[in-house]
């Protein structure tokens, strides 16, 4: 199977290496007789796969499938050293160097029992670019090296094929031309063009044979014209100046932008890998396919994959011919060929111990591999493929563990559309929160709730989403907005419930009065149906039947196995115990935060809420928060219940109070007339909270700072619920956290005040709970003064998101105008409200870490911010010890994977570095 | 001259070592036979005044008068480690303590000449007490201790003067009974009453002897019903109780709870001072008063004091009587008593090197000191003393350099108003900038500029103002308005123009609308004259008249004494040329901050400015920007001419684009019809612009990565202007200053686009200047990821109010809802915002200086936040190595002394610790 261009391949991961061969290799080079190639064939390879520094990717892949006695067309690799050499001195070719590669030609000639040059049983050779990382496109390639106009006759002859010779002869020339000299590939493509129309055919393949000599003297002209010299007959000639072309390819100008892009550094250069051709193309005893050793798309252990007889690798991705399926047609065609595929696939996984993604070529009834490399799967393949490898001992429990990838399980927790059901994409917005929803638009939160209390499935589709939403978010299928990003409103709120939401889908134009919603033109009402994919983003048309999910098989075994090498533990955000429920079920081992103000905006407490709010004096605010008391208390009865024996992390009152007011005159009218006052007393009050950033304005603990009885109505809340709970033999592990405190002196105050309600609440009932008392750590002063915090903070729970907020400066809820423009530059690597920024909010948190612990050493530490379910971010925080993350219900089973992985990956380098 | 109330003092700054005191005395007072007692009198002292731990500030203080030859009356003090004792022993007096006492009692006897209970020549004793640090009122005194019926009748017979033995009686049962047994004042107070209704009398001092007979009988009477028993007649008993009574107050609740708030730690009790009693009210020989070696408003060196003659010390402080001048009236009454008064001002001056402020008390023409500590003073007057003194060689010139208090500069800067003049203060708002000003009402910024134009004087009166105000306030005399507190708009803006400023008001309720200003009910309109404060707050009606402030003198004096002394660079914050004239004629070395976007608000630019904001593609928005540049260019020739031969640091476009479009439909639909748009294209992009946390927005270099061509446009008028004004052969030092970053990445990716700018400008100009490229520190990852920032950046420059903002997660324009709270509740010691958070904002700024110096050894670094004129926070910049701090114009001189003061204190304790 022949090709053309490199082809893409995972970025590799071991890039620190480079250095220390930048280093090693030049002194070695340097030296008189050194050895720049390396054959591989007939089951021996010089090289092998630790050699990636000196062979590049490819070669020494090459000689590890040569080594496992895998069928590879013999070649030889020439080392990036060599290249090395080569621009060093000016893009010289080592003395030497060609005396060395015919040598190993010698090898190549022997092992095919093919003569290059020789018109009777010629060698044809390829020549591809490798360096250590890959590039792909970046370098040089040419196929077909070794034919001229005495060789192409000779193998018309052998093969019986003219067709097939001359094909290759042009390909040679065109491909030469281009690449090797310079020429543009539209003075060819010009002249094919040219026979096609005089032989009236549209398809490069519909050309005969002597069309393709037609077109092969054309090029030659084409080439001569340009280089100003005939294009070359000796076979030599021509690989050395391939092998010189990808060597200066090295050095071109889309290549080094390409390192930089990527930041590869410390390379040598390109190898190069110079190989026997061999063709799928000769006839009917041909054929090329590619195949994986296990279905990648189940995980199930069975043989899959497609061929083409008489065809080229391009012709089985191009499309054009239907493949045929190897299980079932391979036997038919040739039970040879079957067995040996079958043969491939168990001695590829004994090597590699994984699925492998490999292709191949039959030539006149002879089996070469081509490449192999680890196959991409679904997200259960992963997981069914490790589970069952693992029974099959070909791998190990930690290597299980690492084969997965944790924001896969995303995939398997959320029922998805069925794949095979046709789909009108309409718009496409952000991937927030994953699943798949179908239902009816609706356009406000009420007419959700009113809609959904009549049995309607309801999209809830709105510009953004507030906090006075929560009701309306709560019941409907799906949630779609026309802005805010991965960790707006919407998507935060929408991934806590575990309900699928895509965000700012910019082409959405809602009219919430006039009740309608314009994409590109066309108009939707709330009779219209539409389907909502969270997990890509897309936003279609109608309804997509779904299929479910489940939590079952080698899911639950994988992360049995997971709870088995994790340290760090995971807890969940929840603020219902509903929520918390479906979180413990998915393995949540505690709460690590329970917003309190969710609960506020029930119609029942709004109410109340707001007449706190309204309040001109502390008695009356006291007796409004005396109305909300006892359904605070109901709230954590019922949390406590549902995490019986696990702590629960309860966050005091945090967002600023005029998200609880009405925004709009009617409502206000409402509000004024059901507490006796004036419109204007209530509009006064509304302006009054207005603030001109509300994010560093007067909310978390600044509240209770100010308002010391809602910290005394909490805390009573939370103690009487905790010694309800106990007196019903339910074990309860309280804890008190404090948003937002930036001081010492902070915590102090409120803790006074916080110890006295305790106080209070234990003698009332004649019995104790003990209780944490600890604060969030989402201010940067509070972590930069961590030391003094922990003086009075049993507990420290990092909020990251506005932690990244004050660090960054970014506002959550605006920042998505400048960031997509900031990892479009390259200037961030990731959004850093979804991926923890390590270099610079990490460095906060391990130096609060650290501060912390000094002061207190069993000081508990953990994680609640949007980023406890980011794998990265779960993989540095068991790097700096915190004790937990906390993560939305949905993410607990991808935080234990990831909490299992981060250990085994320290475990490991800790082994590495002894 | 007897006193009932310890005074109020300066809080000590030598804190911390009272812990080692804390430490070492009490071994040594479990010892037997350890002195619990020292003697003062006669010239001689046992004490000294390094004793303050043991004999508290009092009681070191009246031995070192002694020791100075001061006559102060005998006594002796009762160690603080005595006080310890006694109440770690459940309050009982230490055997043999009482035997001590008797024993200097008759030292005190010895050198009064008189004695104890004896009725035919008694001494009477003061008991008072006196910790280590003041702690005013918060402990107990009794005075006249001694006297009983004999002893009365026998003072009254010595003295010849009933009414004042009696009057001496009656206080002292008051007070004993009171301080010492704990009886309500009000018991006493009633008894009062009922004689002074008998007599038909209003003032105590109006009741004659019998009338004062009658009130000792009665309280005597009091006395005996609430404590249980009679009045104790034994002198030796009432001392004893006495002294009791000051060291149980020591653990009295307002005294623990005085410690507390007052973080005074380790200290082992209070000393008790028991000392003669001198009257200055026993007769016409007799006098008492106050004064001052120098005048302490002027500073001039001459006597300022005043006395009453047969007097206590009470009637000169109450007013009921006019004090007489010492300098004139004094030699009249008492030739020796002037030339005593003489005498005493050279040996204190001698002595304590500072102008001292003290109370003497001449009874029956013997000369007595009391009490005496540095004297308060104006800030010119201190200006004065100290560059006289100097002179004088009393002090050197680190002492006169510290002996000012750079804040009080300030009062020298402005002018003020004449203090003679009465006013009428209407309303108090936050002194947010200095300085008098006088004029009408203007509501709006235009009006303020078009009043202007016609030649009237205006104060603009604003419920805030914003960033299109500039021109007006501009151009008022002062600015008043009725919310933000000192960091608000208004203020920052105001003291960067050195305009008075009064902000936050709040008793105003300004319509704007109805053009009128209404003050607790009374209205003013634009036809009404008023006069601000900034110095102090207030708000007065009509037009106060004013003196002008010049800097001459002794302040210029000191200003060079400053200048020889400092280290750090001082520069300014200035937008425009005569901000930087202003500046440098104050002693700027520099500009560190030109905030460019003031300059777009010129009702020229504005316009181009908002073309440039409407703009929808590249190409409009580079026409736009084309406009702007002639005018960018020309505002910086200004300041490099200004401002030649010293750096000027340009900070380019920082606020959130939306503060130049017109918030206001009318406005809007101007800039429509002007530019061609319709209304709702204007209104869009408005809406498009809002944003939720402006603060934590598209603002600072995020403008500049996302529209690069603002940047080049900015980068091109710096340049230019610089290569124009070299050419005229002026020295230009441009540092060209990124807002905001946050991260190495943007730095790098600005640098880039600045460097080519540069180099165009350079080649079109055929010369080059030098210029340095550097960021703002000002959000907390930049400071967090200093080394990786100094990679790029030439300079730093900490930018302490976003810096503030965002460590502590306060925004400045909303914080004045909770930041109050916080103070008074002692969360925080000060607005951070107005000096520098050293334990966090300063925590990061230091890391930041030490890990960007790690990188490049020579990183510049500098402030130019609003503390840069704050003397606390410029010591802190001093000591963590900044190398400029930049202010505002006016505060130039101010941190000029400050960090003179910096670099002593620094030096000071370094020699210390050697």
């Amino acid at each position: 199977m022949a090709k053309t261009k490199t082809k893409p391949a995972k970025k590799p991961a071991a890039k620190p290496a480079a250095k220390s061969a930048s280093k090693a290799a030049p002194k070695t080079a340097a030296k008189a007789g050194i050895k720049r190639v390396y054959f591989f064939g007939s089951g021996k390879a010089e090289g092998n796969v630790t050699m990636r520094d000196l062979l590049g990717g490819k070669g020494s892949n090459l000689a590890d499938m040569t080594s496992a006695g895998l069928n590879v067309p013999p070649g030889f690799t020439i080392t990036t050293a060599t290249c090395k050499e080569y621009n060093d001195a000016g893009q010289k070719l080592p003395k030497g160097l060609l005396d060395e590669v015919k040598l190993h030609l010698a090898r190549v000639e022997k092992a095919t029992g093919k003569k290059f040059g020789d018109p009777k049983n010629p060698l044809l050779l390829a020549c591809r670019s490798g360096a250590k990382d890959s590039m792909p496109g970046m370098m040089d390639t040419v196929l077909n090296i070794g034919l001229n106009d005495a060789v192409v006759a000779g193998m018309a002859a052998l093969t019986k094929n003219d067709r097939f010779a001359y094909d290759s002869y042009r390909r040679l020339i065109n491909m030469y031309g281009d690449t090797v000299m310079g020429v543009d590939h539209h003075h060819f493509e010009h002249e094919l063009s040219a026979v096609k129309n005089a032989k009236g055919v549209e398809l490069d393949t519909d050309l005969d044979a002597d069309g393709l000599k037609d077109v092969v003297e054309r090029y030659k002209k084409v080439y001569a014209e340009h280089v100003g010299s005939p294009f070359p007959t000796d076979p030599i000639e021509q690989l050395t100046l391939a092998i010189e072309a990808v060597f200066k390819s090295w050095m071109g100008d889309r290549a080094i932008r390409y390192r930089e892009i990527n930041e590869i550094r410390g390379l040598l250069g390109t190898a190069v890998n110079v190989q026997a051709m061999v063709f799928g193309n000769m006839g009917d005893d041909c054929a090329t396919g590619v195949a994986f050793t296990r279905n990648p798309s189940t995980g199930e252990n069975e043989f899959y994959g497609e061929f083409l007889v008489n065809a080229q690798g391009e012709d089985v991705v191009a499309g054009i011919r239907t493949p045929l399926e190897c299980k079932s047609e391979m036997a038919k065609w040739s039970k040879k060929g079957w067995q040996e595929l079958l043969e491939v696939k168990k001695k590829l996984e004994a090597r590699y111990k994984d699925v492998q993604d490999f292709e191949f070529t039959i030539e006149r009834g002879t089996f070469y591999m081509l490449q192999t490399r680890n196959g991409k799967r679904t997200a259960p393949a992963a997981v069914r493929i490790a589970i069952e490898m693992l029974k099959e001992k070909l791998i190990d429990e930690k290597t299980a563990i690492l084969r997965v990838d944790p924001a896969a399980l995303d995939q398997l927790l959320h029922p998805t559309f069925n794949p095979n059901f046709p789909k009108t994409i309409v718009a496409k917005g952000l991937p927030a929160s994953p699943g798949a929803a179908v239902g009816k638009i609706a356009f406000t939160a009420e007419e959700a709730e009113e809609r959904v209390g009549k049995g309607e499935q309801i999209i809830l589709v709105r510009r953004e989403t507030e906090p006075a939403d929560i009701g309306g978010m709560h019941v409907s299928e799906g949630i779609l907005t026309s802005t805010g990003g991965m960790t707006s409103h919407a998507a935060v709120v929408a991934r806590g419930m575990g309900t699928p939401c895509v965000a700012g889908a910019g082409a959405l134009q809602i009219d919430a009065k006039a009740r309608t919603l314009v994409i590109n033109g066309k108009t939707y009402t709330d009779k219209d149906v539409i389907s909502l994919d969270g997990g890509t983003g897309d936003v279609m048309e109608g309804s997509v039947p779904t299929v479910e999910a489940s939590l079952t098989g080698p899911f639950k075994q994988l992360m049995v196995l997971a709870d088995k090498h994790r340290t760090l533990k995971v807890r969940t955000n929840a603020d219902t115990p509903n929520d918390a429920e479906v979180a413990r079920n998915f393995g949540a081992e505690g709460i690590g935060l329970t917003r309190t103000e969710h609960m506020f905006f029930d119609p029942e407490r709004i109410q109340h809420m707001r007449e706190m709010i309204l309040a001109t004096d502390i008695e009356a605010r006291k007796k409004a928060l005396a109305k909300l008391l006892p359904y605070q208390r109901e709230d954590f009865i019922g949390i406590f219940k549902a995490m019986a024996g696990l702590p629960v992390t309860i966050r005091l009152l945090d967002p600023p109070l005029h998200e609880f007011l009405p925004h709009n005159e009617r409502d206000q009218k409402v509000l004024a007339d059901s507490l006796g006052l004036t419109l204007a007393q209530v509009k006064n009050r509304v302006d009054q909270l207005h603030e001109s950033n509300p994010m560093l304005g007067h909310r978390g603990d600044r509240l209770a700072i100010t308002y010391p009885e809602i910290l005394e109505m909490q805390v009573r809340a939370i103690l009487e619920a905790a010694v309800a709970v106990k007196k019903e033999k339910v074990k309860v592990l309280p804890e008190i956290m404090i948003p937002l405190a930036g001081t010492k002196e902070e915590l102090d105050y409120l803790k006074k005040i916080t110890v006295q309600t305790a106080d209070a609440v234990f003698k009332e009932a004649g019995t104790k709970v003990e209780y944490m008392y600890g604060t969030m750590i989402e201010v940067p002063r509070a972590a930069i003064t961590a030391d003094e915090m922990a003086q009075t903070a049993e507990f420290f729970s990092f909020g990251t998101n506005d932690l990244t907020q004050m660090t960054f400066g970014y506002s959550r809820d605006d920042a998505g105008v400048f960031l997509p423009e900031y990892i479009k530059k390259e200037i961030l690597p990731r959004d850093p409200f979804q991926s923890l920024d390590i270099g610079g909010v990490g460095k906060l948190i391990e130096m609060a870490v650290k501060l912390g612990r000094g002061t207190n050493k069993d000081l508990k530490c953990g994680i609640c911010g949007e980023h406890g379910g980011d794998p990265k971010s779960v993989e540095f925080c068991h790097k700096v010890g915190l004790n937990y993350v906390s993560c939305s219900p949905f993410r607990v089973p991808i935080a234990r994977l990831a909490a299992a992985q981060a250990a085994i990956k320290s475990a490991n380098a800790a082994t590495k570095k002894k």
